[in-house]
Order: C-alpha cells, then sequence, then structure tokens
C-alpha cells in the first residue's frame, strides 16, 4: 500500500538530501508545502534555479557574484582598503565579516580548506591564485581568517609559510573568550588560548 | 556594499518562509546548494513543482493522491476492511498509522482541526464530507484519531456527539505511557490519563 504519492515522496527525498534535514523535517516541509499556496514552492524552486544559472565567481577574489559579472561588489569598489586582504574559507565567511562593519579592506574567498584526511590539497581551493594576487599587487597586510578549527590552522601556517617570505606582514584573528561567555563553561582550548594571548592592560 | 548577490539572497528568502528553518539555517542551506552540483538544486526545484501540479485529494478520504486518480490507493483497495473508519488530522497521520501495519480499516482526512481561536470551525475543515459518507455507507466503528492536544480533543468531542446518534460505535487512541518512557519524566497530564486509564491485568 503506497501511504505516500510519488510525487511527494520524490520532493521528500529531495529534501532529505539537505545537510541537517532528516527524513522527519523533510516530510514536515512537504506536507507543509502540500497545504500552503502554490506560490511558496513555486517561488522556491524559481529561486532554486536562478541561484544556479544567475550567479557565478568573481574572478579576483572568488566570492560569489552575478553571473555576467568579472569581479564582485567589494572588488569592484574604489572605496575599500586595497592595502588589507583577509582570507577566508567561505562566501558566507565574507558575509559574517562584512555584517561587523569594522573591515574596509578586500577579500580572499579559498573556497574550502587544507584537508589531508579528504584528500584536499593546495591545488583543490584557491591558494595559488591568492599567491599569484599577491605577487602582482602586493598588500601590506593579510589577516587569515580560516575557522579556529584543526583544517583552518592547517591552512593558516601553509599560507603563513608561503606569504611571509614576500615581505608581506600576516596576521590572524584574535582567539580567547567569546564576548558574552562564561569562563565556567569556556573549553579548556579556548581558555589556555585565553590566558596565553592575554593582554596588558595600560 | 551588497554582501550577498541577489539570487542567493533570494533563495535564503524563500528557505526562511518554511516552518522550523530560520535566516542562519536558510543561510546555510543556500551556500550549500551554491558548492553542491547543479543536479541537486534542479531535482528540489522539480520536485516541488511536481509536488504541486500532480497531486490532488482523494474525492472520499481527502487524502492526497494523484492528480487524475479519483481515489486514492487506500480508498479504492479491495483489500481493507470498510467496516472500520479512522479519522485524522492530516495526511502524515495516515502516514503514521500505516506504519505501524496494525490498521486495516480505512481513513478520514479533515485536514484540520477545530480551533475557535484561529477562526476554524466545522465548515472549514472536511466534517460534513465525513459525516455525509457515515450516512450514506454506515461503518461499524469509527475511530477518532485526532492528536492529544485541545484542538484534537475538542474536534473528537464534536464529532464523537455528531456520530453517536447514527448509532456507529465511537472509540479513541489510549492515551498513557509512551513505550520506552519513564514514569519519572512524565508530565502530570500523561501521568493522570495513564492512572484514570489503567487496565486490569488477569
Amino acid at each position: 500500500m503506497r501511504a505516500i504519492p510519488d510525487p511527494v515522496q520524490n520532493l521528500i527525498d529531495a529534501f532529505s538530501r539537505l545537510p541537517g534535514i532528516g527524513p522527519k523535517t523533510a516530510s514536515r516541509l512537504a506536507f507543509y508545502l502540500l497545504k500552503a499556496s502554490d506560490e511558496v514552492s513555486f517561488d522556491l524552486a524559481k529561486a532554486l534555479e536562478s541561484m544556479k544559472t544567475k550567479t557565478s565567481h568573481c574572478r579576483l577574489c572568488f566570492n560569489i557574484t552575478m553571473a555576467g559579472e568579472e569581479l564582485c561588489d567589494i572588488c569592484a569598489s574604489s572605496t575599500r582598503n586595497d592595502d588589507l586582504l583577509c582570507v577566508v574559507e567561505e562566501p558566507l565567511d565574507v558575509i559574517a565579516i562584512e555584517r561587523t562593519g569594522a573591515y574596509q579592506g578586500k577579500y580572499h574567498v579559498l573556497q574550502g580548506v587544507l584537508s589531508p584526511i579528504e584528500g584536499i590539497g593546495p591545488d583543490q581551493i584557491k591558494i595559488f591564485p591568492l599567491l599569484e594576487r599577491l605577487k602582482n599587487h602586493p598588500v601590506e597586510e593579510v589577516i587569515l581568517a580560516t575557522n579556529p578549527s584543526m583544517e583552518g590552522d592547517t591552512t593558516a601556517l601553509y599560507l603563513q609559510q608561503r606569504i611571509l617570505p614576500l615581505g608581506i606582514k600576516v596576521s590572524r584573528l584574535a582567539r580567547g573568550l567569546p564576548v558574552g561567555g562564561d569562563i565556567e563553561y569556556a573549553d579548556q582550548n579556548t581558555l589556555q588560548r585565553a590566558l596565553s594571548g592575554r593582554q596588558s592592560v595600560d
């Protein structure tokens, strides 16, 4: 007895393939859409298709940009500081840093992170275009803003060894207690970092 | 400075409209799809569209069915028991009950629940088609399988008062401790129901 008609089951399967969406959430979404107005489903379908067809990557920093545009808005901007380059793993990281409003330099998106276990070496991510970019257009400082994870640290170390010889200052984002955090609940590594990176108060 | 190109932002907005998906999950999904192969997005888009165009409701029980089919598989089946009718709120409830394999009767999907606060009365859900169905084709027993919530209980009470005068036996799903549950952690209402509904052991 087929309790779920095929078109509904297909949608449940398609949702289940997304990260963080299990079979239960997938059915909940499918049955919600079944009850909701057609527009909600069709808008989502249209958005999915046009995201794939209407976006591309910036030729310079590899952030996402509109298809047909060579450079992203940030690279094309004349008001941003050309002497600062922030290296991040993913486009989402650019958005997070932009949201702070505290950074006025430019970006380079690696589109991934070194991970020997998953077979991702320097050739698989945008490391060589970054080194090429720095050789052609040296900057004053490169800020390595990879994630504070094992892979992020490995990638930062690799980049640091490649960029320092070019005579460019290299920095990393500060590690320590998150704002609003609790020392009591901080994990051991974070607390160790916060101690070793303590800053003197004048 | 536009950090997220419009096509990506549109997809994030479309995902955010789904229940249980906030802005953060929506961006995570959108950026995942951006990196994933085109197929994943296109399959989801196609599944969304075809679910809306290729499904319809069973003329008899109001469960979902393929467009063009008058009756769903369960209503059309000749092997199911015609003397038992299980009344549920949503198509998902049919699937849950089917999954148990413990029920061989037919169904009626109310497509909602009575909720005076939200202005949902008997006319807004499939109550009259149910009463009509019972008058034309009386069954031996109606099992009221609405949710054990305030609205579900109200709906069940309303239905019970309408169905009993037709001379049809009416039953409700048992309330009590969930299997695998802990008395220690059971809420007060569940425990009260489990006590008042206790069954003698012979």
